[in-house]
């Protein structure tokens, strides 16, 4: 993975302010007690964790294996479906044989929730084909709970040996974790200070990844050479630069983050980075938007009001370096407008990216460049390893907590009055 | 369809400012002669264009029709995929024996091309099972030239009767009109006037669904009774309220706007909602940032910031009133959980909206509400008409061309000088 900045950005006064923190996340890392809300980091290197993984991916795997039914929401399943599409999502309308295949049950719909069951119902001939992974960190989500009594209504009465098919992952003692000790489905823990959206690389994430086959080692050790890279002061702290470049320009009036991704298959990916960005700085009336642009999808749809709209926002361009091969045809069906033809497609979409990033540069919007070198776990990892450091110290910037979120209670009173009624 | 905004809000000053264009807009409807601009108003009523779309389908449309392709970016695609993915898009997965199915190819990507390429050779027996509507305004995009290249490269040497299962959308005379005249592919006209981004009710949205068996006359009949009411100083003038809400509010600094819908099918929808607003008031340093958010999704994801961030933002909410029953077993397998047993999940919905817009009103965040009777095309016709208009009412009060976008050039010179390396 590379990153590529602007020669000119100054950090030295930003390092100054943030050194001791930068050495805190070290310590939490080598203290790896788990007592503090930066615990996310001691995670990539727990072998503890991995092995309890192991063991439950031990019982639970089968060779029929088909569909890994992710019920959870926010940080329970955002992070999983970042790479899971990544790496097969994205690709799983034109793969229908391809197994397993993940599914991701998160807010509640009636016509999605019907049409899954109906087709559950008639694709599913075995409990050894499927594997459920309910996830909530508090345990006590209205979603998930919906989900599972909708989906486990009907497994129950078809199944008997249902209850081994399923896994609950939340909070020790949470009220999930003691009906699922009631009912005897396998629990797993999240460590206490793991807020959700820092916790894709304990069960949460990596469960239901190794179930469908992800190699979640691989995951890990692109997140733990990134992070053991990222404690420290020092050139290579991408976490850090970002950081910085993005409290500078946010000091000068840049309030929205464009996650421009240069891959379809990482939409999921930035929805991800939504949840983290959002829910960590955006409080006490600051925050930066994130939103989420495809290439070259948006060119043809946001670049006219990225390039001469108001000029609030930062641009990251993510891209993977390394793709499939796919060539356009040498005889061009039409030939006057094709200067395409024989060209390897990633070729002409990589031709695209480096307009576009001399496009941003001739317009003088601030971006960076981030390349991955392919779409794969360890890459995966280390991005998402920096992307989470890189909140922990812009919060830090900003004066705020990146692990709490006050405000999400506001909805859940108001609805639980309706519900009650 | 109904609207539900704030009492207080007052109009007089904008309707004074816009009164004459609002009878431009309903004097370009009367003379239907597509010379300026808005012509695209006269789309829904247009029953010449319907007539040569319906003679298309009908030579076209098959007994066994499985696929209707669509190759197109932009404001070729987007309007008809929002259309497809309210109605049959969102669950494709889970109902792989319903067709006609709809697949989209926008951008290039090698990953989603090999892999549709590979789907289609081994699912497609004949060619009566696909059809391919190739779109493009200018018949100048490297996108759809190269997806249609490297697709009708295969299937020409695959199916004698290729050419027949081909229709291309574009400008009359454009390059790929010219291209398709010379090898005898059938070709249907966009209007002159009518620019990508308002173009759904033509043949570039009215083809493909059509042959996708979806009921375009029920969609062009709720366009027009909402444009009908639309160009008037009326009350129900919603696209003029959204207008001046839009406005009002832009001109107190709130930059982004929302569209946070209740059904995760709207989600397409939303992106068409990108484009549109993105690419028509994105200018002259001006311009409002679109966002999507997705209830009650986001609610795990980005709440916290609406709430507690920085009071950038306008909101709308869309939802749909009536919606399938899906029913919480009665039994639940959590009792400790469950405060839902019973309920109808729609209803459970229903009150996380409920809930949502008392949490926008006590936290004074400027918002309204729109309610689709049902997801179904009549009202989708009327949204998406209701949304047109209020884009060019905005961009009148903001002073800026609602139907350039110089910008988008900026990185097409670069990437045809990168590709003629």
């Amino acid at each position: 993975m590379k990153f590529f900045f602007k020669k000119s950005l100054d950090i030295s006064e930003e390092t100054k302010k943030l050194s001791s923190y930068i050495k805190q996340c070290k310590q939490i890392i080598d203290q790896n007690d788990y007592s503090s809300p930066e615990s996310s980091l001691c995670l990539p290197s727990d072998v503890h964790i991995l092995s309890q993984i192991d063991a439950m991916v031990a019982k639970k795997k089968t060779a029929k294996l088909k569909y890994v039914i992710t019920i959870g929401i926010g940080g329970s399943n955002l992070g999983a479906k970042a790479i899971y599409d990544a790496l097969y999502g994205s690709v799983d309308m034109f793969t229908p044989d391809r197994y397993p295949k993940m599914i991701f049950l998160d807010t509640i719909d009636p016509k999605i929730n019907t049409a899954f069951l109906t087709f559950f119902k008639s694709h599913v001939k075995s409990a050894d084909e499927f594997a459920i992974s309910i996830i909530s960190k508090s345990g006590t989500n209205t979603e998930p709970v919906v989900n599972a009594e909708v989906l486990l209504g009907y497994i129950k009465n078809r199944f008997s040996k249902w209850k081994q098919r399923c896994v609950i992952t939340t909070d020790a003692n949470s009220p999930m974790w003691n009906e699922g000790a009631r009912l005897g489905i396998d629990v797993l823990n999240i460590p206490k200070q793991v807020g959700g959206r820092y916790s894709v690389f304990s069960a949460v994430g990596l469960f239901p990844l190794a179930m469908a086959n992800i190699d979640i080692r691989s995951l890990l050790q692109g997140a733990k050479k990134m992070r053991d890279i990222c404690v420290n002061e020092s050139p290579q702290n991408y976490s850090f630069t970002s950081s910085v470049f993005q409290y500078q320009n946010w000091k000068k009036g840049r309030s929205i983050h464009n996650n421009f991704y240069f891959q379809p298959e990482f939409e999921s990916l930035g929805k991800w980075y939504r949840q983290l960005m959002g829910e960590s700085i955006g409080k006490e009336k600051k925050g930066i938007t994130p939103i989420v642009s495809i290439g070259s999808v948006d060119h043809h749809s946001m670049v006219q009001l990225y390039w001469g709209g108001s000029q609030d926002k930062t641009t990251e361009i993510i891209y993977a370096k390394k793709s499939q091969d796919c060539f356009v045809p040498q005889e061009a069906l039409f030939p006057t407008l094709s200067n395409t033809k024989g060209k390897n497609t990633s070729e002409i979409v990589s031709a695209i990216r480096k307009g576009t990033a001399l496009a941003y540069k001739k317009q003088m919007e601030p971006f960076f460049e981030i390349e991955f070198d392919e779409i794969n776990t360890y890459e995966m990892g280390g991005y998402m390893q920096c992307k989470m450091l890189e909140i922990m110290y812009l919060a830090k910037l900003l004066g705020v907590n990146a692990f709490d979120q006050p405000q999400v209670e506001l909805y859940k009173i108001e609805t639980k009055k309706i519900l009650a009624k």
